[in-house]
């Protein structure tokens, strides 16, 4: 075989005939792709090569005699650390997330109250968190629950951002708010529920703000970068990534914190990754040691819940850190991480 | 404890303080609910019973000394058993779904054309569906695959209903599309990676048409019955769940069909649910099986891809059944139906 | 290519040097295999053929370079349709199990007394089951749980027999025991836990009865089959696969029943299949919808759980059938039996 | 409700009758435990109150109307930090594994000649190893594979800590090995595959030497260290727990660490735990940084696979590091666990 975009590897069932083989093969060059046949004691297997986009739109699997299909490549591009080697650095509001240096996110899950913003806010500051992180728009599990104070959330975080020099993040639920929630926040950030909601990710893609795109509990690393080439491809290159936990059998943790995914996404794809230890666990008595652990993976930042009072707190409060216990977790942040020769 | 709304349990840590559970005993008194403290040798718990929706907001997981909490009712009402007894029957364009008959729905993933959809839809009807399927919106994983043929789709779904007679399922991805989509189809499907789209799931509660929900691959069936909560709290009682496959560690299907949440379903709620036997598997010939098993199981209904040529198919060729196939598993289903009592 | 055994695809990373092509191609040249190479514009391809045991033998993905490996044959050979077309029949004690008609396996799930198994095995005769099930040795999670009768619960299970005429299938939990359950049983039952028990697995391929191999509740469908390669290996062709449920996220349910274990398996390998809906959805309430699902999905057959007095069970009782259910449940099983063209 | 050892909370079914509910509290009498009940609008809830033992061993939910069982406390008792608050210390060959040290085991995944191993032993040993890894037998997913070097692997095995001074640890398969591979190893482990083979749990527990208990891929920490409980019942307290990784439906790693169950461990038991890196990515590219991850999540060590030359590694050849390597890693995990405050 000779050099071309792409290969495929379509796998034969044992039974397959001449005539389904001789088929694909036409159909391959039908769309000008070579096709390369090689026949085992037991099984055929025909190499696609050729443009990619072409190949894979075809159902091969629906043809007769197909066992299974293998593509080669991965079906993300712009995203990987084929089309780009170096880092990718993002700038939001002044602060660069990704690159040498560890950034940490704080604040409360949801904004409840001007009070409850800036004394979490003046707190997180001073403990050396460098973005803001609050919610106008929750997607409650019930539907019974605080759904969020809306635009004057925003509002809100727009001020404690005036009061403390933090850029903030903030989460987009629907594609009618995308103009509100840009026109305020300095990162917008797709949430784990939406991770696959597919236009809303084109649509963050066409506004000018950098995007957090957190993993879906549900998803895979390749479909996670599949949903992060959404937004790449639609021209915002600045993309962030956030690793907050996937589903398992094990019921002591609301998430499984999947930490290989630093390293593995490290491999795959040139964007900064972070990682949600409040989220992922979902217990406060866990988020020291999973925030150290994020650091020492080579994460390039973290995002922690932190509440004034979190017994009051109308969401999560089971898992934010008090502010003094916030201070104590930032030393260790910075001990960690200038042990293994990075800035935090 | 005496009758009231209903109750909580709260278990304390080992080291818990009588002071932390004096905080928890008082805290509950305030909103109005009863403490019923019971000190064991190794734990203490605390019964609280009042108002749900009041006790289930606070975030007692935070309170210092709590170890964890343990919900006796369910976070959904309106869809379980408890709030209605009878099966619900949800009318489809003069179908019913659920009660004592099956009701199979056909057609092709997505509407490419004129012609690929009328074959089809003559071919389904004629081998005895009821409810057409066809997608003019699609959610695909990449990027740059087809996306469907918008409002265009939606109008060749109608013409194929004024020639067949048989109402269609159409799926809606975006809250700006429910008005276009609820115009056109006699049913509104919910994907399942929209499933806890909260947005989305409020806002099809407010139009007039039934709504078809499947069960996120990442959902729990609690999970599930609450995303129906959040249609039906709204007004629209007209909720159909559709079961097709959770996400597991076994890659020989794309997803694991849960066929117990029919029987566990029917237990919790009185809403009719379908299973969806061409996307769980992802794989034409696993359907057969697969359908027959949804149907023995206690399903109201399956809902089935089927091409009149899987080869060419712009969108999941591989699981879709030609129109002769599903004419075979037609007669099975009905033979089926018939074993068990029911009518197809 | 030309025939040979198998074919292997390595695939190398976009930064590999000539040098590491060479030096895998070299090494597949060593070990007297044929080396394919395809060069991409993003990667190469390197297709290898030759004798599967020897190339798999090999760490490729420690080679310098590599960037994975996709094996084209399933590590699996006896077992698999490949090796025979035609369905295996196994003799357990005179009943067939597999090829046309529908085996029910029925007893409690552990050998309590007497009494209790008599009462059983008598009842689940007359209601149809052909093979009576019962342990004397229980693996339980807890240490502090009854852990069965031993010989004397195989003595009774042979009396059982005596007085039924059904042959009786029994669980050997210790290689130690092998002999034992040997000479008394008409079936080996290998349980989930010790599916990946590759010791007992072999030892039981080296004695003469037919062996029931359960999946794991971890196990891929390729790696039930591998442990089944282990006991046929020995010698041993008499194997019955048992599907009983995956670990999932679901908590609704013990395990979540992989329905569509039975046509995979069933595509997959020769060997016969049955499904045990007692233990998958640990529920009672369950048992009747899974079990017609799994006759209906194709299943040679079924495993229940039945108990005079499921309260005072020692093992499992939450799950057991009343022996009047389980009546009523056989007139269900062969109502959908009959529907599919088997006879139960 | 007054102080006794346990409670358990049973929910009733919405229909439970006056008689489901006077028969449940009946037979708790007759057991000599206290019933509690409290009837709710929609359930009643019945706390049981007595000696865990005799309650958990009834079958509550194959009584009539019950719809769930809570049990307040965990099934576990020695290995809980209820019944031991203190870390516990455990003493393998003069090695202390647990309290404030870190200790760093690390060999070859499978002993496969003297070279080897030597080669391998000395290099670990000068880069700060101070248990020595290396196995004799081995469970291979495939019968076809290499299966290890039994007694001659111990043998050598043992050779190599004379030369070292090393004490090492080797995995044990059937409860026939024990006595030999007791009498040579000064650690004994429990790999994943046999974490529920609770035979070989309990004998293990009979021997001399400590044991080191492997999770099970597809364990919950509960089962875990109720499989731990299997071991320490019987006598023998010295138990180290060892994290590997669980199967999840991400693909890119073998096993997907669930590095969480470090803090989750650390609360629940007083056991030392380790992680293995090697084992749950599955890819030596990943080995450093969950190496890194696990020391800072406070794990009390780590366990290694080096090898001196991956490429003709007859086990795991893809996970093992280089001895340089490993030696480049050793610095990482010196300055982390300094920065933490513990000592490597």
């Amino acid at each position: 075989m000779t050099g071309q975009d792409d290969s495929t590897i379509i796998v034969m069932r044992r039974d397959a005939t001449a005539a389904n083989i001789d088929h694909i093969v036409e159909r391959l060059r039908d769309i000008g792709a070579e096709a390369h046949v090689s026949q085992g004691q037991l099984r055929t297997v025909i190499g696609a090569v050729g443009d990619r986009a072409v190949i894979q739109q075809l159902p091969w699997e629906a043809f007769p005699g197909v066992e299974r299909v293998v593509p080669i490549l991965k079906p993300y591009r712009f995203v990987s650390r084929d089309f780009q080697a170096a880092d990718s650095v993002v700038d939001v509001g002044g602060v660069p997330v990704g690159g040498g240096a560890l950034v940490v996110i704080a604040g409360p899950c949801a904004v409840e109250s001007r009070d409850q913003l800036f004394a979490t806010a003046t707190a997180v500051q001073q403990a050396g968190a460098r973005i803001l992180r609050g919610d106008a728009f929750k997607p409650r599990t019930s539907p019974y629950a605080f759904q969020g104070l809306g635009e004057k959330g925003l509002q809100l975080l727009a001020e404690a951002r005036e009061e403390t020099g933090m850029p903030f993040v903030a989460e987009v639920l629907d594609t009618r708010d995308i103009e509100l929630v840009s026109s305020y926040a300095d990162l917008i950030r797709i949430g784990a529920r939406n991770m696959a909601n597919f236009t809303l990710l084109a649509e963050v893609g066409r506004q000018p703000k950098p995007v957090m795109l957190k993993r879906g509990f549900t998803a895979t690393i390749e479909e996670w970068l599949n949903a992060a080439e959404y937004i790449y491809k639609e021209g915002n290159h600045q993309v962030i990534l956030c690793e907050r936990g996937i589903r398992t059998f094990e019921p002591q943790t609301r998430n499984t914190l999947d930490i290989s995914a630093v390293p593995v996404v490290k491999g795959l794809s040139h964007l900064p990754i972070l990682v949600d230890p409040s989220h992922s666990g979902g217990r406060r008595a866990l988020v020291p040691s999973l925030t150290r652990a994020a650091v020492a993976a080579g994460a390039d930042g973290v995002m922690v819940d932190v509440h004034p009072s979190p017994e009051t707190a109308q969401v999560d409060g089971g898992q934010a850190l008090h502010p003094t216990e916030f201070a104590t977790l930032m030393d260790e942040v910075r001990a960690v991480a200038k042990a293994i020769g990075r800035k935090a």
